[in-house]
Parts: C-alpha cells; sequence; structure tokens
C-alpha cells in the first residue's frame, strides 16, 4: 500500500510565482485530512514557467537550471519540511547547446533519489521540444521509495511509445509517473478535441494492462497562447479501470494504491509468462516494410 | 481503399457442420447489396469447431488437420468461387506432438497467400492452449492483398502484446486483425464481466493508436460449457476511435477502411520518427528487476 498525490496546476508566469504557487499547494495539500501516511506528491511536466515549446524562442534557454540551483533546493528543502517525496520535474541545462526535460525524484529527506531524463522528444507546431530538448541519455529508470513503491519515471510524449512503459515495467515498477502538459490546439477543429483526449485515455489504460501497474499522468491546466492545457490528470489501477480523473480545473488529487492488485491481476492476466524474447529483437528497427 | 467483411459466428458443434454454417453465411454475405468491392471476409479463431481448449483432452488432438486437408481446399473453392480473399484460422496438425494455432490468408484467386501460426499462447483454466499448440516459429506476417491491403495476421492472445501490435505494423501492416475466441466464465464474478470487456477494448484501441493502423478482432459468440463468448467484434480506426462495434449475437459486418487515414494520422502523430530503437534491445529481457 502507499498513498500519493498530484497537483494539476496552472502556470502562474514566472519561476518565482510557480515557487510560491506549488509551495502553496503542497502545504495545503499536505495539511488536508486526506494526508495521513502521504508517501509522495507529482508535480506536472515543467511546471515553473509557461510551456515556452509553444515557440521556438533564443532567450527561453535562459528558463533552464542545473542540478545545484537554487530552484531545485527549494524543492528538496520542502521534502525534508513536509517529510514526503517530491516528483520535480524541470528544465536541465548541462552546457550551452545541451539541454534535456528531465526530472528528479526527491525523497523525503530531501535528496535526490532519482534523475530521469524524457527519452521520447516530440516536436510538431506548437510543441517544438526538438528545438530545446535532446533526447533522454539516462536510459528508463526505477524510483524505489518508501516500504514498496517503485516508481517508473516517464515523461509526457512518453506516453505514446508502449516500449517505454513496458521496459520500465520490467525494471520492477509498480506504478509509471507521466508529468504532462498535453492539451488542444486552438488551430484544431474542435470536433476532435473529445477523441483525442479519449486516444490519450486509451493508451495510458492499454499500459497499465499490458502491464498490470498503476498509471498516473498529471497534467497542467490553463490557456496558454493557442493550447489549451486538459487537465484530465488520472490514475489508472493494474486492470486498465480509471479510478480518479480530475476535470479541467486546478486540482489537488489523493489516491490510495494497492499493490496486490499487481499480484492478483498478473496471476489472472500472466503476460509476462508468454512474451517472445526471441523474436522481439526486431523491435529494435526502425522500419521492416 | 479497400472493403472488407468479418462473420461474428457460433460453433455448430461439429466441423462438418461448421463448414455449412459458415459457407452459407459466406455466400449469404457475398449476396449482400453491401458487398460491392468486397476483397476479404474474416473468419474467428478456431471456428471449425467448438472452443476445444475449454480442457485437456487428448482424443481433441483428431480435430487438427494439416495443409492439404479437404477442410483447407473447400475454403480455398469458395474464396475462388466468390472471388473475395478469406482469413482461415485453423487447428494445426505438423505431425504428431507438433500442433499450432494457426490462420491462412487465403486470396481470391483460392491460393494460400500467407501463413501465420499464433505467437503468443495463453493458458489459464479453462484456455489450456499450452497443451494443444506449441506457440509459433513462423514469426510475424504481412499479407498483401488486392490494390492497397496489408494485412497484419495475429490471433487472440496476441493482442494482449503491444510488441506483436508493433513488430507487424513495422513489417507494413496498414490493418491489423486477430480473430479471437475470448469471453466470459461463469466461474467469475458477474461484477467484473464490464471491466474486462473494456479492458480487451482499450488494449485493442491503443494498438490502432500507437501504430495508426485499423486494427479489427472477428470474435465467436455463444455459450460452450462454462464460457460465454462475449462476441462485440470491431473496427478501430487509425486513431482509436471505434468505428463499428458487434453485439453478442451472431453477426456479419461490412467496413471500408481508407488507408489516407493512415498518413494523415502519422503526420499528427509522428510516433514512427521518434522511437527510441537504440534502448530498445532490452524489450528481449524477461524481467530486469
Amino acid at each position: 500500500m502507499a498513498k500519493i498525490a498530484w497537483i494539476q496546476g496552472k502556470s502562474q508566469g514566472s519561476i518565482a510565482e510557480n515557487i510560491e504557487y506549488y509551495k502553496d499547494k503542497i502545504a495545503c495539500l499536505k495539511s488536508s485530512a486526506e494526508a495521513d501516511n502521504l508517501e509522495l506528491v507529482i508535480l506536472p511536466e515543467l511546471f515553473l514557467t509557461d510551456y515556452f515549446a509553444i515557440e521556438e524562442k533564443v532567450d527561453n534557454f535562459d528558463l533552464a537550471f542545473s542540478k545545484s540551483s537554487k530552484e531545485t533546493m527549494v524543492f528538496c528543502e520542502l521534502a525534508r519540511e513536509h517529510n514526503l517525496a517530491i516528483v520535480f520535474p524541470f528544465f536541465e541545462r548541462v552546457s550551452s547547446a545541451l539541454y534535456f526535460n528531465s526530472l528528479y525524484v526527491i525523497d523525503s529527506q530531501g535528496e535526490i533519489n532519482c534523475h530521469y531524463r524524457k527519452m521520447h522528444i516530440p516536436d510538431d507546431p506548437g510543441f517544438y521540444e526538438k528545438y530545446y530538448f535532446r533526447p533522454g541519455d539516462l536510459g528508463f529508470k526505477v524510483a524505489e521509495l518508501g516500504e514498496s513503491l517503485k516508481l517508473g519515471t516517464l515523461i509526457c510524449w512518453d506516453q505514446w511509445f508502449p516500449e517505454a512503459a513496458r521496459i520500465t515495467a520490467l525494471k520492477g515498477a509498480n506504478l509509471l509517473i507521466y508529468p504532462t502538459a498535453i492539451g488542444w490546439d486552438a488551430g484544431e477543429p474542435e470536433d476532435i478535441y473529445q477523441d483525442q483526449l479519449e486516444a490519450w485515455l486509451s493508451v495510458m489504460r492499454s499500459h497499465a494492462i499490458a502491464n498490470n501497474v498503476y498509471v498516473v499522468a498529471v497534467n497542467r491546466v490553463g490557456k496558454e497562447g493557442h493550447l489549451h492545457f486538459w487537465g484530465n490528470s488520472f490514475c489508472i489501477d493494474p486492470y486498465g479501470k480509471i479510478l480518479h480523473r480530475d476535470s479541467t480545473d486546478e486540482a489537488i488529487s489523493f489516491i490510495d494504491l494497492d499493490f496486490d492488485r499487481i499480484e492478483e491481476a498478473r496471476r489472472v492476466w500472466p503476460y509476462f509468462r508468454d512474451r517472445r524474447v526471441d523474436v522481439y529483437g526486431d523491435l529494435q528497427n526502425l522500419w521492416m516494410d
């Protein structure tokens, strides 16, 4: 068993404002009656800024920071203060011309327990991430936290790749998390909005089902330029059932995870017994037609 | 564009009875007003018999047959007669103690165009397939039919493995088909029936989404012992939208596939551009914890 929470937030503009906003949200969450035994809080992708990849703008590289930054230290201190692990996504600078879309898992003592760099980087109109981020070089990660939490750390666009969920599950994750910045584009017809949201939920449910793990996505909300971030952060159980789903408004959500359900699901649906690893080498091809 | 159809049938008991039943259904389908330009009909997994893997029974090996069997010839002749390709799943005998859960794609001239042996074999109470079938040794297959149809041939339990859908899509399939025998077990509580059906639909939708291909499953209906085959055969489009879904009754269904939708979907969601084939070698591990 583990109790976790997430904050579906809205960017307040600057890094300074977002630090205050999320500090308040974490304090509020921690003082809630539901916070007993709470082990972890997950924040959205790139939560410290507006979604700057909406355009290619050279000054936006100023928004990045490195490991020893004061912003990281603020959240390490928050974790220690609240005795609460934090998933802390951030825009990571390694050197000039080398940046990643990253996250740290900060444990409840305020130590960095895990460092993940988004492996799959999107690039389409309004989401110009290939301009900013090199695809991750650290591989897929699982952070062990507390008694029983094995946190598979993925980020947004990774969600469309069953390979990412599978490898992370093979590494022992019992919960896959996807800090996210996904939304509707005003340039696209509204009649496909619901289908896009449904496709997102379907593919996420399938990661839970095919691997019999819990899946959590934590999205932002609000309109930024022509993008309308759709919220709908959720938790899915190891059978693919949606246990909780937020609206399109700001939200703080709690969920209890029962890891015995994973053992139970894998006895009913023993997929790991039957994988054809002898032929899966073909997955290393870009195309085979 | 291609028009395809499928028959959601109910076992009539013996092979002889099922041959007559499906012959009639194919004639009926072919005489329908919707059959103009029809290229292909798909039949359910092991449609010539009851779902014999409901128990481990030595005499059931008598139900298998080999390539040159008269049963195969009947369907090759039917394909020629109706100028219609047929997906013909069958219980394949290679030699004593070597059997597969297989299908042929028979082209509209009555020739065997493709031979697939189910790669992932289930085994759980009421579905004792590992007793009967060796896992397939022919790899994943794509059958080219007519002008534009590239048929990725998978069978039932394969549906739970994103790897199978992915490799078949990498080989150029624009339609993944899953002849199937899936249902509810009277030994399980009815309150999970809907969740099981939803999980099946979710994972199938995700194959369509993650690969931007059409997906069709063709199931049987009816009660056989403690199993209630749930029908619900469907076609899903390259965005994961369910275009058609049968009830739990016998059905003949037609659908028009527009392959331009695949190109369109892959421009909006260009996943094949971003796959991390450099690290997917890990998918060849059984476990990595």
